[in-house]
């Protein structure tokens, strides 16, 4: 059986649930969890605010622990490895995106939170083709939100090409973008921050930004004009898109990884005269996920974390609602 | 003296003046105007509809013609030469877009209806590096197009690496459409052409669509979800862009080209779920116009005229006006 932590009801409490796995597929692993992160993803899930929830509703899907059985067809894992599971827990393997890598593009993508039981648990099941080893040396208690808050915002450097000689800035200094300066330092990108308050400016400059604007101040967002060749938006609410649109280079691309749910309101001119872009794009490949924890580790990049008993998932997410997390929560087994 | 048409006031018929072009310039050439096409950025600016027009205004940017005048400094054209001028009449030639190759996106680039009296007239000057040889063999009355509609659709497919296997939809089958239908064919492309009436659906079947979807039916819009790889919106009309988005596979991109006014709205998570991209770009540079006239003589793609003479370019206009002409009308000196 596994134990687990589960809202009964959109937006309820967690409350501890057994359920029984069945028995281990073909392809599968299950790993003990000994980690995992909790993501605002987490707290759209339990509120139902995208639609898709089913309860009851376990949600963590930024898990690490470590093999403890694994079915006799799984050849590129071992028991007692030391992995880590993100967004999804397994894939179709065989539609167009998975043969090309792009297996988190995949439409048929097994859910690690979305019609599953996630990581808020003592056990956890994964297709073994979701399932990343992580590398020798790093701090295991701070390894679970690179699995979802780190990739989202480390494949867009992947997939756009983006060049250390670029001019990058990030908005939203939280979960994701306390990760994202962290990477575009070390990529040799020239950084900035957009933060609204005085306390993160110091901690995002300390974090790899070589710069920052106030984020509430149109005035300083107006002088930045054409200044970047790419922004990472990591918020999930309706900002001026166009004042920050403003702020990009000609070709410069304002790229959504935080869900905000109002729509994004753009001028075709404003994209046309200066040739710019916009785009969005969820986690990453098993690929990328391997290749930014070889990343982390050779530039000792580290999530900052909070670590609360899994015991204490009510009162950790109460934490993060609150605004106060610096910058992500990690629940231990 | 230049003899010219021009609008005197916003919205007004154009009538002809005279105007000294005053001593020929350094870097200047002077050509003597054979054609030069009709678009509707000309009625745009006649009209006064982006408020950045001056009075008397000159139209015409597709101009086509030969040196009778060069500036000694200009050793890339020489006298007797034919040649086409575009959007843009001169660059900065220093700036960082300029030295990259893209001047279209200089910010000091020189107009040739903006600030600058343009081409429906006898007459015209421009900066040689704006002003592209024309191959030989090619019917002359047809060239104009290409140097706005033409480059504006040509481009996206340089600037975004669009590969002979992308799957590509064109919206909007007019002056700029027909020539992207014909490029996108010539370029090993699978072509569909989003159009409302049935006689040019079997026109742009001809043009080298090889399918056509009805752009007033929601329903077979919908059931072309996750078709495309690129689509290429020319029209200057709001659509339900929500609609077309869901047209693009995973990693597709909606790119405008026509300047519609009417803001954009996009759901984050319609690019988030699918690494989706919305993007414009405007017309090209010169070394990319002279790339497509090298495609267009080797594939023997043509804009579709109507010819008119100069002197009957208020007829022209009204003929643009009324979306009959097929596709594109050529003034004629």
């Amino acid at each position: 059986m596994t134990t687990a932590y589960a809202a009964q009801i959109p937006s309820g409490p967690l409350s501890k649930i057994s359920y029984s796995p069945g028995e281990l597929e073909a392809g599968e692993i299950e790993i003990d969890v000994k980690y995992c992160g909790l993501c605002h993803s987490d707290i759209s899930m339990i509120n139902n605010d995208w639609a898709i929830s089913q309860y009851p509703l376990v949600p963590g899907h930024e898990i690490v622990g470590t093999i403890t059985k694994i079915a006799p067809s799984v050849t590129n894992l071992k028991l007692g490895q030391t992995v880590g599971i993100g967004w999804h827990s397994g894939f179709c393997n065989t539609c167009t995106h998975c043969i090309e890598g792009d297996h988190n593009l995949c439409s048929q993508a097994q859910g690690t939170i979305v019609s599953h039981h996630g990581g808020f648990a003592d056990k956890f099941r994964a297709q073994a083709t979701s399932v990343i080893p992580i590398p020798d040396g790093l701090d295991l208690s701070t390894v679970g939100p690179l699995f979802c808050g780190g990739i989202t915002v480390f494949n867009p450097l992947i997939q756009f090409d983006i060049p250390p000689t670029a001019k990058v800035a990030v908005i939203g200094i939280g979960g994701l973008g306390h990760l994202a300066l962290q990477f575009l330092n070390a990529w040799g990108c020239e950084v900035t921050a957009f933060t609204s308050s005085e306390d993160k400016k110091q901690e995002a400059l300390k974090l790899g930004a070589h710069h920052t604007l106030n984020s509430r101040s149109s005035d300083e967002i107006e002088k930045a004009a054409g200044s970047f060749d790419l922004i990472i938006s990591t918020v999930n609410v309706k900002l001026d898109w166009e004042l920050y649109i403003n702020t990009l280079k000609a070709k410069g691309r304002l790229h959504f990884v935080g869900a905000t749910l109002e729509p994004i309101e753009i001028q075709a001119f404003s994209l046309i005269m200066a040739q710019r872009s916009i785009s969005g794009s969820p986690v990453g490949s098993p690929a990328t996920i391997a290749k930014m924890l070889d990343f982390v580790k050779l530039h000792n990049i580290q999530a900052k974390v909070e670590l609360f008993p899994m015991s204490e998932v009510n009162e950790a997410i109460a934490h993060l609602e609150s605004g106060k997390a610096r910058y992500r929560i990690v629940l231990e087994n």
